[in-house]
């Protein structure tokens, strides 16, 4: 998989990518991340991306110029499944979206940043648009980590242990059962007695009664 | 503000807090954010703080002893309004939660990470459980970069324009209008006519408008 990021901060996503997981599937070469600094593709002297928006308001809005001439300039490289925008009007991400995903070939994420991007911009250039949530960020750069995160670690060989991935919340609708490591008690407070039981079957009976109980309790909406 | 955030990766948090807005805002003294190593905390000598989960399965769990250490540590030092725990089953963010969450003084963050944290932090130590959406993501640290953004960027004086974050998408529980800036043609895409009319009463008329649109056709759920 190739993911090509665009932003105006590419020095805010250094770090994320160069550590634990995503850095790990990048030198296994299971996947190819390229940050696009959008004032290399200013016409000006100031490399200035941005302007006053029309009609007056706060906030400055990212033109579509060289937006337009970034990405031309990928797709005249290789095709891509989706040209994606960050943008908490977006499509809310989920673990399905995710996993649709990760499943493609060749994206470009495109970070809004300030009030958001010219409209024509989505109108013309965008394929997909996706929220990570119902909140405001500075920009867009966290929002395409959170996404890449998402994405990376489930293509095969990234986790250690594929079986991590397939027992996490979310992919079976299920919240996580609680989990414990030692020591077996702590400061008087103790591990359930069946997880010390050894008794496999039924642990994986408690697992699943607790998984759906805390379903039941916490999030009763993936249950419908 | 004082956030602190306990995590077995710092290295991951670094360029986030170092650049744009939370830069800003920390040089500003607006926020204190400390980052503090969960291995710094480890009793053995090889920094362990995780290990297998009673009753088998794939995927290590983060150790009570650490975090109850270094936790117990920083409340010696202060009173803190949260202790929140980053986890995909925790209660969802929204705008509304980081608006009340702005307000507070002293906040820890801890990030789980691996196959989650030994349940008993959770019963005994966490008084929030926060996730930033309904997918999974390797370790709990970009949804603490996730949350500090949404939380620090709603503190007075951090963004330069304070009108800014009060006319963002959900602060009135209605999507933005679109916004554009120049050119006002670009390869035949147009700039509607009302924003260049100088008729302020008209835009902002035309803005509430579109704003109603996109939320009724993007986000019903927002309106009802």
């Amino acid at each position: 998989m190739r993911i090509d990021i665009i932003t105006v901060l590419p020095e805010l996503l250094k770090s994320p990518f160069e550590a634990s997981i995503l850095k790990r599937a990048i030198e296994k070469g299971l996947v190819e991340v390229h940050m696009h600094n959008l004032r290399d593709y200013s016409d000006n002297n100031y490399n200035q991306v941005d302007d006053y928006q029309f009609g007056g308001g706060a906030g400055m809005v990212l033109m579509i110029e060289p937006i337009d001439k970034c990405i031309s300039g990928l797709k005249k490289e290789r095709e891509y499944d989706e040209v994606i925008y960050m943008t908490p009007d977006g499509e809310t991400l989920n673990q399905k979206m995710a996993n649709g995903l990760s499943l493609q070939k060749n994206l470009i994420i495109l970070c809004g940043h300030y009030k958001g991007i010219d409209q024509r911009v989505r109108d013309s250039l965008i394929t997909k648009e996706i929220s990570i949530g119902d909140y405001v960020l500075s920009g867009g750069e966290l929002g395409a980590a959170v996404l890449c995160d998402t994405i990376i670690r489930l293509i095969p060989g990234v986790l250690n242990n594929e079986t991590s991935a397939l027992t996490d919340t979310f992919q079976d609708n299920l919240l996580a059962p609680p989990v414990y490591t030692r020591p077996s008690e702590y400061k008087g407070l103790k591990v359930p007695d069946i997880l010390l039981s050894g008794n496999f079957p039924k642990i994986e009976k408690w697992r699943e009664e607790k998984a759906m109980e805390r379903t039941e309790k916490l999030r009763p909406d993936l249950l419908e």
